[in-house]
C-alpha cells in the first residue's frame, strides 16, 4: 500500500521500499540537500532517473520535462504554469504538483507510457490542455505522478463531417480550434459548435468531465460519439461502432491509425455493453480519441436578457423556467445569473466598493443600478427561422412577464453590457475567454466551483441560493453564483474567488466548499464536479447502501488496473495499491 | 469449464460433476425414463431439486415453476408460453430453454436468487416481461438456465413526477400500463411516452436493450435517468444521483425500499464513472428500477404519410432525410416503410398472391397499387402550435415534392390505411400491438430481426436494400423491411418472417441472417441488437485490434460475476467459467 507524505512531508529513509520519496519542493530543505527533485511516492531518486530515462527513450528527450522544485515549478517556466500544478492552487502552490510531465506524440506513445507506468508502479495523471479551472486544472491527485500532456503534439482535428454532422478530435483540440476550423472552411453557415464558458479547454477533456455549454447541443457528454481509449494495461479499445473494422482499413498499420468504421460517429452504442460512460470522470482509460456531435446551424438566431430586480425573484423566476425547459420552448442551456457574476466580469470589487467584507444587499442593489442590471438576469436565446423564433418568444415573454418589473433586451439594446455581448457568441457556439474576468474580482484571483445538482423549483433554487449565500459570507466571500438549466436539473456553479497569494483565505476558501459539500449532503444534494481536493470528501456522500457505488467503482479499476497507476483517487476511486483513508486531503 | 450439450446432446454420465446434464426434451427419450426435467449445465437432478427447493424457501413454491418437456414446455403452460423460452423459435422449439421460472416478489428476492445462484453455480437469465420478440423473447442464451421472470410481481409505477417529467417504473410496466396511467390520471395532457412499434413489452426490458421509438423521445436509453441494479454477487446499486441518500431515506428500512434521492431522475450522471451503460445488452447486473423521461405535451401535433412510387426513390428520399433530421426539422424518429412490410400488417401473403416464392417486382407493384400505397412509404409527424408545424410542414413537403409522384396524406385522407392510422397513434406514443400482424405474413408467422445500423446516405440505404432483398430473395424470403431514422443513423430493421411449424424454412431464415451477418461486417455494417442464436457471430465482428473491446467485456464481467452465473453469453460475453467456442451455436 502506498501511504501519502503528510502536507509536511517527512525525510524519506531512503532506498526504493521506502513507503514515499515524496518531498515538500520548496520552503524545506529537501532531504538531500541540492536535490530539488519531486518524486512519485515510494520511489527513490535513482528510480525515477531510470524511469524519466526511460520515457525519454519512448517520446524523445524534449518530451520530457522533469519538474524541479528550484526552477521549473517554482518560476512556473513548464510552458504553461497549468501544466505541473494547479493554476488556482487553493492548497499550498506545490501540493498537486507533477514528478515530470511527459508529452506523448501519438497513440502509440501512450500505450508504451502506459506499460512503462506499470512497470515501475508510477502513477499517471492525464490532462488534455490542463485548463479544468475551478477543479484542479492540470494537477494530479497525487503528489508526485507523472503528468501526461496530452494536447501538446495530440491536437489535430481528424474529421469534420458536414452531412452527419460530427468532429473526431484529439486531446488537444480546443474550442476556439475547432470554431476556427469551421470559419476557416466556410462551414460555419452549416455548423456550430457548442462551447461552456471559456474557449480555450480541450473539447475531449471537458466532454470526459462531463462539462456542459449553452447551446441545444450543451449536455457534451449526450452529444459525444464514439471513443478510442488507451486503457491502463496499454491496449487500445475503440468503443461503440468504432470496435467494428473499417473494410478499407489496412491491417498493416498500427490500429490506433487505422481507418475507422464510417458509423463510429453516427451511432453510439454499438452491440453489448455500453462502456463510454465508465470513461468519464474516471481513472479506467485514456482517451485518445472522441467524435462530437455539431449542430446544425438553425436557420435563425436571438439572444436576449431578462431582467429581474428583487433577490425574492429567483423562486418565481425558476419556476417559470422549469415548464419552458423541459417542454423545449426554453431550447438551449440558459443561465440564471446573479448580478455579482456578471458585475465581477465587467469589473473588479475595488471598482464598485472599497469594502474588503462581503457586499451587503445595498452595495448589490447599487451595483445592479449602476449596470441596469437585475438583482437576476437570465439569458437565454431562440433559435430557428422567424416564425418559429415569434411563436418562442410570446410565450418567453408572456411568462417572465408575469414577474413585477422583469425587462427584456437583445443584445443591440445594451452594446455595453459586455456579459450579453459575451453570452451572444456564447449561446451560438462562438468561443471566448472574457468571461473568466470574473476571477479579477479579487487581487491575484483564483476560485474554485462549488458544484451542485439542483431540481428545477422555486424552492430548490432558493434553498440553495440562501445556503450557498449565507456560508459565503460567514467565511468571508461574496456570494458569486449562476443556475444553469439542463434537461431537467440545474447546475448551480457557486464561483469562489480568492486572492491565491493571502494562505488564510485560501484556507478560509478550502473550508468554505468543504462545510457546503457536507451541508448540501444533509439535504439531498450532491456535486457534479469538483476540485482534486474535494474529490474524496464528495465521493463520501454518494453512500446509498453502505457506498454500494464505490465499491462497484473500485472492483472495475481494480480489474482494469491491478497495479493502480491510472490517476489514483480521480473522483474518490482509489486502487488497491493505495490506502485511501492516508491519501485524504486535510481540510 | 461448463460446456454446453450439443444441440441432440448425449445422454450425462451422471453425477453433480458431470460436465453437462442438459437433456433433450423432447423427441427423444430422456436419460432417465420418466424424468422430464431439464437441467442447468453441469448441474444433476439431484442437486436441481435442492435448489429450486431452496428456490422455493426464497420466493414460495407459487412463485418456482420447474420446466417440464412432457408438460409446460410441450403444452406452453406456463403463464404465456414465451416465458420459458422464445416464441419465435428458430432452432428447435426446445433449444433455448429454461429448466425453471423464478417470479420474485420484490429485489430482496432477486438479491438471494443471486446469492444462491452462486452457490449453486447455475445460470440465471433475466427478463422483464419477455416480449424480446425477434430476438429471443423470454429464452435464456444458455438452455437450462433458470429464468427470472422479473415482470410477474415487480410491475409498479412507483412514481410519475409531472413537473420533472418522468416516470421511475419497476421491470414489469410494460408501455400500455405506462400509457393507461397516465390516461387514468388525466395526465396526457401534459406527458406523452415513447412507445416501440408494439406496447406490450416492458418499458425498462426494451430501454437497457436499447430499443426505440418514434417520438422526439425516441432513443430509450438516452432517455432513461437513473438505474437500480442488483449485481450478480446480489449487492444493490443506484446509480447517479441515486447513490446519494435523501435525507428523509428511512435507514431501518432495506436499502431498495428507502426513499430515492430527489434528483435521481433529473439529472443521469451523478458523481464519478457513469456507470449505468454497462447495464444495458450486458449480463452486469439485473435493474431492478428504471426512471425514464417523458416528453411534455407538444402543444400540437400532425402525424403525415408520404408515398414515393418508385423503387429507385428510396436514394433520393433518404437524400432528403438526412439534413432535414439532423436539423431537426423532421422532430421525431420517423420511418421510411417498403411497401410490403404495410401490406403485411393489412393482410397475409395469401391475400395478394398465390405465390409460395419471393414476390417479383410486378407483383410488389401490383400490390402498392391495390393498397394505394408507394414502393416506398415514409410515416412522418410534426410537434408544436401550428405555426410552427407550418413552418416544418412547409419545409417537408418542399423537399420530398422532388421526388417525382410523391403523394402527402393525413390519416383523415387515409381512413381505411390501416398502417398510417396505427402509426399515428405510435408517433404520439400511443401503444398499440397491430402493427405485429406481419408475423402473420405466412401461416404460423415467427420472425428474426435483422438490424444493422446504416448511415444516412442514399448510398448505404440503396446497398443495405439491394443486399437484404437479394439474399432474402436466394434464400426464399420476401424482403419486408424498414429505415427507423435516428438522430445521426438508421436502424435498418429486417423482418425474416418463416412459418415456425416449417424445420427446413427455420433453418433457411437461420442461415439467411448467419450469412447477413458476415455480408454487412464484410461491409463495415453492423447490428445493434440481435436474437440468442446469432449474438457470437456478431459480437465477433466487432472485433477491432484484436477483439479488444471483448476483452474489456470479458475483464468487467469476471471481475463482477467470477463465478458466471448472470447470463452467461449474452451479447457474446462469456465468463471465464465457459467454454464459449463450445456453445457456439451451430448454424
Amino acid at each position: 500500500m502506498k501511504e501519502p507524505q503528510s502536507f509536511a512531508p517527512e525525510p524519506t529513509t531512503g532506498g526504493p521500499t521506502a513507503p514515499s520519496a515524496y518531498r515538500k519542493p520548496n520552503g524545506e530543505a529537501p532531504p538531500n540537500a541540492g536535490d530539488p527533485l519531486i518524486l512519485p511516492p515510494g520511489i527513490d531518486s535513482q528510480t525515477f532517473k531510470s524511469f524519466t530515462q526511460r520515457l525519454a527513450d519512448i517520446v524523445g528527450q524534449s518530451n520530457v520535462t522533469i519538474i524541479s522544485t528550484d526552477k521549473e515549478l517554482h518560476q512556473e517556466s513548464y510552458l504553461d504554469p497549468s501544466k505541473a500544478h494547479d493554476m488556482f492552487y487553493v492548497l499550498e502552490k506545490q501540493y498537486f504538483v507533477s514528478s515530470a510531465v511527459v508529452a506523448p506524440r501519438d497513440v502509440a506513445d501512450v500505450q508504451a507510457i502506459m506499460r512503462l507506468c506499470n512497470e515501475f508502479e508510477i502513477p499517471v495523471w492525464p490532462f488534455s490542455i490542463g485548463r479544468n479551472v475551478g477543479y484542479g486544472g492540470a494537477g494530479p491527485r497525487v503528489p508526485g505522478s507523472l503528468g501526461m500532456d496530452m494536447g501538446r503534439h495530440m491536437n489535430k482535428i481528424l474529421n469534420v463531417d458536414v452531412d452527419g454532422a460530427y468532429a473526431l478530435v484529439e486531446p488537444g483540440v480546443t474550442f476556439f480550434d475547432l470554431h476556427d476550423y469551421l470559419v476557416k472552411n466556410n462551414l460555419r453557415d452549416k455548423l456550430w459548435i457548442d462551447v461552456p464558458d471559456l474557449g480555450g479547454g480541450s473539447v475531449l477533456g471537458n466532454t470526459c468531465e462531463r462539462g456542459v455549454g449553452y447551446t441545444p447541443y450543451g449536455d457534451h457528454y449526450m452529444m459525444h460519439c464514439g471513443m478510442e481509449v488507451v486503457l491502463p494495461d496499454g491496449s487500445l479499445v475503440r468503443t461503440g461502432m468504432g470496435a467494428l473494422p473499417d473494410p478499407e482499413a489496412d491491417p498493416n498499420l498500427p490500429p490506433h491509425e487505422q481507418k475507422p468504421n464510417k458509423c463510429w460517429q453516427l451511432f453510439n452504442y454499438g452491440f453489448g455493453p455500453y462502456n463510454d460512460g465508465i470513461f468519464t470522470q474516471s481513472s479506467l482509460g485514456v482517451i485518445t480519441k472522441m467524435g462530437i456531435w455539431l449542430m446544425t446551424n438553425p436557420g435563425g438566431y436571438q439572444s436576449y436578457l431578462i431582467t429581474m430586480p428583487r433577490d425574492e425573484d429567483l423562486h418565481q423566476a425558476i419556476e417559470i423556467i422549469r415548464p419552458l425547459r423541459v417542454g423545449m420552448v426554453l431550447q438551449n442551456v440558459p443561465t440564471l445569473r446573479h448580478v455579482l457574476l456578471d458585475a465581477a466580469v465587467m469589473g473588479d470589487k475595488s471598482t464598485y466598493s472599497d469594502s474588503k467584507a462581503p457586499l451587503t444587499d445595498t452595495e448589490i442593489d447599487a451595483i445592479a443600478h449602476k449596470l441596469n442590471l437585475g438583482r437576476w438576469n437570465f439569458y437565454g436565446a431562440l433559435y430557428g427561422p422567424e416564425p418559429v423564433r415569434a411563436v418562442m418568444w410570446q410565450v418567453v415573454k408572456t411568462a417572465f412577464g408575469q414577474i413585477p418589473g422583469a425587462k427584456f433586451y437583445f443584445p443591440e439594446d445594451m452594446p455595453d453590457n459586455k456579459v450579453l455581448q459575451i453570452r451572444d457568441g456564447t449561446l451560438q457556439g462562438i468561443p471566448s475567454v472574457d468571461e473568466l474576468r470574473w476571477v479579477d474580482w479579487l487581487p491575484n484571483g483564483g476560485h474554485l466551483f462549488f458544484s451542485p445538482i439542483a431540481k428545477v423549483s422555486g424552492d430548490d433554487a432558493v434553498a440553495q441560493y440562501k445556503l450557498t449565500r449565507r456560508r459565503s459570507e460567514e467565511f468571508g466571500f461574496d456570494f458569486i453564483g449562476t443556475f444553469v438549466v439542463g434537461m431537467r436539473e440545474m447546475h448551480h456553479i457557486v464561483c469562489i474567488v480568492y486572492d491565491r497569494r493571502d494562505a488564510d483565505m485560501r484556507r478560509r476558501a478550502h473550508k468554505l466548499i468543504s462545510t457546503l459539500v457536507d451541508d448540501a449532503a444533509k439535504q439531498g444534494w450532491g456535486e457534479y464536479r469538483t476540485h482534486l481536493a474535494l474529490m474524496d470528501q464528495i465521493a463520501a456522500t454518494y453512500s446509498f447502501n453502505d457506498h454500494a457505488q464505490m465499491k462497484l467503482n473500485e472492483k472495475i479499476k481494480n480489474a482494469l488496473d491491478p497495479k493502480g497507476i491510472l490517476a489514483p483517487g480521480k473522483n474518490g476511486v482509489w486502487p488497491q495499491t493505495y490506502d485511501k483513508v492516508a491519501w485524504r486531503v486535510p481540510v
